[in-house]
């Protein structure tokens, strides 16, 4: 049987499945697919910044770990479509639910930078 | 007035600090502040595997975005204790439920992993 995981085991397989799902594609293409099934080139367009080798590599990795789901249509042009399992749907909605609140915070992060900064420079 | 963030914006600063709050190292190191106040030390030994450098500059990310605060107490040797503040605490708890949540179904990403795995034997 399978014990618990421990991300702070580095050898531990949910460290680098914590990876995938937080990191700085996987966390967006999650977001993205909370709002329902998407084809590559939608979330290509919707992920600003993503490079096409990029989401093929993120959206591979999402789908071994059994976050994604991913549909091949036997239609001319082939067409294949993303959503998310189960899984994927719980990790989606805390990951989102974290961005909503730092997009909401954007003033308080922003003023801690200032502050950073201006503390660096008197520093100097 | 600084307007509420868009973290699919590549442009917007939300898209940073949620990388530094989800990265890697940053989110470990948060989790493990949950518990209270560390040294630096403590934090590299109880963050397995991150390098002293790399633990130096995910601190001063954090620090800098407002969610660690670092406080020098004039002793000898000096001591550097590093500490959530409140933005910190908050993302902290959030992401330490989605890892937790994470742990306790490893079960169902291994048997992800290993169905995905065999159907790629198969398709061979």
């Amino acid at each position: 049987m399978v014990q618990r995981g421990d991300v702070y085991d580095r050898n531990c397989p949910t460290r680098v499945i914590a990876n995938h799902a937080t990191g700085q594609w996987g966390s967006l293409v999650l977001g993205k697919l909370l709002a329902g099934t998407k084809r590559f080139g939608e979330l290509r367009r919707e992920v600003s910044g993503v490079s096409e080798k990029m989401l093929a590599q993120t959206l591979q990795a999402l789908e071994r770990d059994g976050l994604v789901h991913r549909e091949v249509h036997p239609v001319i042009p082939p067409r294949v479509d993303y959503s998310l399992t189960t899984l994927g749907a719980h990790a989606a909605k805390q990951i989102s639910g974290l961005f909503g609140w730092i997009e909401e915070n954007l003033p308080d992060f922003l003023a801690a930078q200032e502050e950073y900064d201006a503390r660096r420079v008197e520093n100097v």
